[in-house]
């Protein structure tokens, strides 16, 4: 299947290919395959959960460690009325269609674009323009026996109409998605049938915790809200000072209607949330912010996008925040950590941008929000979300279960304020309230300073006032002056209350990874049947291989001493025995994206060292043991490059790799 | 609360200190306190999350990267039919009693313990005998105002009886416990209400993958079935060869119905788990089961366990395999490996031991179990268990799925064999049988010898045979022997296929961590308030504390080029800045386990390097910032100890301490 999305090295990617690598070397497959495979499910095979160990390790360093992050882990089980407060019952939802004679069920925007997607591709044919691949869900590839496959001209305004609905889809309700389909005529693509008006179903997996029935839950949709219900513990562990920041590598479950595209729409997947508190009248400054003024991000904003652009202005993060672009120091600043958290992991940086959301694009709680996306052959890809989330979540759960979820600040300048109080006298009042005094009280203290005015007036007119109390029988009382009296006095303030703001880098893994094993991928010129996989050595999921020259007990010796010193030096590696010419035995394990290979030959026997070869250059050295683990060690560590091992260690010259081309 | 249980120095734990230390440095709390917590379900703070996460990276290491085990991640939701064949289903659960009157849940055997316990804990009240602090559920502490606490004396034969049923209460049946309930009249200890009989619960959660209803799931209760149901996958990647292992760190999720001691009873999990696949003909040897011979362990026989005893014997693995005390090398040598794990991450060695199963104890898998149990506050609790899991599992999803999970292993030396074949002639078959015919061939093929020999001589009689054929109607057809031969035919026999057995190593995270916490929990001798967690630097949640002497502006850049450096050296660390005195600085990071201690002090400002303090010893030394890096580096590597480094760099005899201890 030919795409434009390009390899590394500017050759056509084959995802046919790629994909089938993946499964041969076992990256990953779906789950629970014997039963059938379960949709949006994945188990990792060894290559790819070392990668993600390695992977997180980075994260732990570059965010936990290296910003003195909090990290927590919050519980995946969440009582509903948590995900009820946070919103999650309410919104996290999507409309779908059902056909009424299978039973299937269909996501309402897919089911639009896939249909509307397909009837353009055939205009296309009809018209003889180049089609390209268009994504397919290989559900509908096997059962769309049904679904007639001539291509269709269709009339230049139904074109056009067609093209204004894909790209203001997402604006719409699911009442007018509904229209579409009758207006438009969309049927199933799986069995031609008409489908069900567009219905909301949440899309959180539900259960229940204990037997009695009465706790029932949801598994979380992202682990924001531990980490906020956990904020007094955080304010404490940082003595009460902000800016702090919290981070939790955990997994969230979204219960998909329809999952495709492999690990970028799955139903269990590993996300890392930072979650950053700060003072909204602190301009959101960063403290690190000077450090990275000067670096370049390409940047894709709002109004390039309104304008119908896609090309990111690369500018540094510096001139973005001090022209608002970008609206504050700490999200700046944490786009930057975000792109050099990629360049690290090894992502191709030609292939990454920063993209402002549309102002209807934003989930219920975000006032600002970046994506960090990545190309991969499925287009531009969401990876990391980088929004601002405002005081949305501390408030509506302090206001829910009545903890107190603020920052308390000493002013630097006390001040006095005049202000209107209620004063409730309580001994004449207790006898005439009785159990209602405290609902009373309450109801006092809630009124506003031009409310409390108000009735200070209406006091002095008429000697009594009537104070609505809605908890109250009536909801209402009336209060002479003897019981309460309103007053102007001077207050001295000398703290300040507030509720933070939290910006929130969120990374999703599974898009993560996949994009950077795509990033990675490449086939050597001249025999794009050989797949090499770039891993750089910091995260490869095997750093060293290790092949004996050929199949000979004189090895064995040598070979279990070097396993030793490998092993010694924490170095992961595998050993390559088989029969097979060497060359084929490093071609086959480039695929694995092990990064080093050692040699063991007779030269070894008689003690001149080995051989050690990089698998993108192919090129070899030749070394004493000691020599090359250093050499192995500085470069999984990043702390040296092939090109300095290559500059200082005796280049080998074999015929090895030819051996590998012969095949 | 006394306890017999002692500290690292022999003094008595002090359980409320302890847990108070755990919530005041935010190691853990219960999840979603602002919503009244939900029981089962912790969070971890910034020393825990860390400690787990620096824990779990020994785990990698120890494990998947030194036998070289096959990462694997698989899914936690679970589709119904998995967990059916798996036996979870219809296994997984425990018997409950509700109270009919508050609708209370309450866990069969544990009402049961709890009503004895308390009845014989009165009893010795009543004899005047001296009563140690019982374990209580914080919730009866709450509600048993309803709840009798005179001490009340029992006739010497009841108490002998009670304690009789104590001790064989995990024997119980459903059944039994219900007949019990009703002797004894045992009632709910919250309510004094009489409960319903016992009834079985499964205690996994259930929930629905998708919209459509029709895909019921689980969130497994263990990682191993998603690893059986790899195997294919792991042969490949092994290239056909046994043994081989998969490892992977997962989540699972028993639905409790009376969690309790905090993290040795959760409903969500961290786990580690090993399938180790080998030849059941092989004799379970294990190819590195030499270099472990000579090591000790201290080992509790099911024998000793009959007799009453629960001293272990310490004994080689080499003398307790040939022995066969442990049935095989490949178990003995996951025991050593278990225990070293556990020296590794700094477990105290004098409160582990290995304990057999006893029979009636094991899971519905296993032929084989030892626990890795260790002692803390709680009594010994399980912390790994070693099982022998047998052929069961990969055997039982075979039958179910029609999947092959076999090895073919081509034989050393192939032989021949005389075997009664059933040949069916097709092309005088297949007109008769029509759409039976391949239903027919199943049922032949699948008949044993001792019926293909009977039948032959059936046919050579009467020139026709009846074969049941389940699938057909009337379940039977006849066949003549134009259509069927029976023959006695030689076969050369390569290949032979056998279905592995599986040894499991499986690791619950939490409490190691638990029992981790307790067994480096210590107080200073003459200072009981001032605890210390003496984390192994390998493992410490926070490796380096940062103290300016004072406040000073004039350490400022001093402060900012150290920590420079630290973050250089990957070094994780908190500054101290707060005013109080450089001992109670200390003091109270010692509470986090942060192993070293770095002050920067007037002499530091003139260039005349910083000084260096131990955690445990709070001896302190001199020297320059590069040997002080470095000497951390180093223990943080495990690769020095502290008299190392206090034997090569110069002591310094400061007054620090000693204002720590004013306090």
């Amino acid at each position: 299947m030919a795409s434009e999305y390009k390899t590394r090295t500017g050759d056509d990617f084959d995802r046919d290919q790629f994909e089938s690598l993946l499964r041969r070397k076992v990256f990953m497959w779906p789950s629970f395959e014997p039963y059938g495979a379960t949709k949006g499910l994945f188990d990792y095979g060894p290559p790819l959960e070392n990668l993600e160990a390695e992977v997180m390790n980075v994260w732990r360093d570059h965010f936990i460690r290296h910003e003195r992050m909090m990290a927590l882990k919050c519980s995946m089980l969440t009582p509903y009325r948590v995900l009820e407060t946070s919103g999650h019952v309410a919104k996290f939802a999507d409309y779908m269609c059902k056909d009424p004679l299978t039973g299937d069920i269909l996501r309402a925007d897919h089911l639009i674009k896939d249909v509307i997607e397909s009837r353009l591709k055939s205009d296309r044919e009809a018209r003889g323009e180049k089609v390209s691949a268009v994504e397919e869900d290989p559900k509908l590839k096997k059962k769309k026996s049904k679904v007639t496959k001539t291509a269709v001209k269709l009339d230049d305004a139904v074109r056009k109409e067609y093209e204004h609905l894909l790209a203001t889809l997402d604006d719409c309700t699911g009442d007018d998605m509904g229209a579409l389909i009758k207006k438009h005529d969309i049927r199933s693509p799986i069995s031609g049938n008409e489908v069900e008006p567009p219905v909301s179903v949440n899309l959180m997996f539900q259960t229940q915790i204990g037997a009695t029935g009465k706790e029932p839950a949801f598994l979380r949709p992202e682990t924001a809200q531990g980490q906020f219900l956990s904020f007094q513990k955080l304010l404490e562990y940082s003595d009460g000072q902000l800016p702090m920041a919290s981070a939790s590598i955990g997994y969230s479950f979204p219960n998909e209607l329809s999952p495709r595209n492999g690990l970028l729409r799955v139903r269990e997947f590993l996300m890392a949330e930072v979650e950053h508190f700060v003072d909204p009248e602190s301009g959101k400054k960063h403290p690190k912010f000077a450090s990275v003024r000067h670096v370049k991000l390409p940047l894709l904003d709002r109004k390039t996008q309104t304008e119908g652009g896609s090309t990111p202005t690369v500018t540094t993060i510096g001139e973005a925040v001090d022209s608002k672009l970008v609206d504050n120091e700490t999200l700046g600043y944490f786009l930057v950590r975000i792109m050099t958290f990629m360049q690290r992991i090894g992502m191709d940086m030609n292939k990454l941008r920063f993209r402002q959301h549309m102002a209807n694009e934003m989930a219920h709680y975000a006032t600002d929000c970046w994506d960090c996306e990545l190309l991969n052959s499925h287009g531009w890809i969401e990876c990391v979300g980088c929004a601002d989330r405002s005081a949305y979540d501390l408030m509506v759960h302090e206001k829910a279960t009545g903890t107190f979820m603020k920052v308390r600040e000493d002013l630097k300048e006390p001040y006095e304020v005049e202000e209107w109080q209620a004063n409730l006298d309580k001994k004449k009042s207790g006898p005439k309230l009785r159990k209602d005094q405290s609902k009373v009280e309450a109801a006092l203290n809630e009124l506003s300073q031009e409310m409390k005015e108000k009735l200070s007036i209406t006091m002095a007119d008429k000697g009594k006032v009537e104070l609505p109390v809605s908890e109250m029988e009536g909801g209402k009382v009336e209060l002479d002056k003897d019981i309460v009296t309103f007053v102007k006095e001077k207050r001295k303030v000398t703290q300040r209350e507030y509720t933070p703001n939290v910006i929130e880098p969120s990374f999703g893994v599974g898009r993560i990874l996949y994009s950077l094993m795509e990033h990675v991928y490449w086939t050597r010129k001249g025999d794009e049947a050989r797949s090499v996989m770039s891993f750089k050595p910091t995260v490869a999921p095997i750093k060293v291989l290790v092949v004996p020259l050929q199949k000979d007990t004189r090895f064995a010796t040598l070979l279990s001493e070097l396993e030793g010193r490998l092993d010694d030096a924490q170095l992961s590696f595998k050993v390559d025995q088989s029969g097979v010419s060497i060359g084929r035995r490093y071609a086959r394990n480039d695929e694995l994206g092990i990064p080093f290979g050692i040699t063991v030959d007779y030269e070894s026997l008689e003690g001149k060292g080995f051989t050690l070869r990089d698998r993108d250059s192919t090129k070899q050295v030749r070394a004493s043991l000691d020599e090359i683990l250093e050499a192995v060690e500085k470069m999984c560590k990043g702390k040296e490059t092939w090109e300095g091992v290559s500059g200082r260690l005796p280049v080998f010259e074999g015929k090895v790799e030819e051996e590998g081309k012969e095949e």
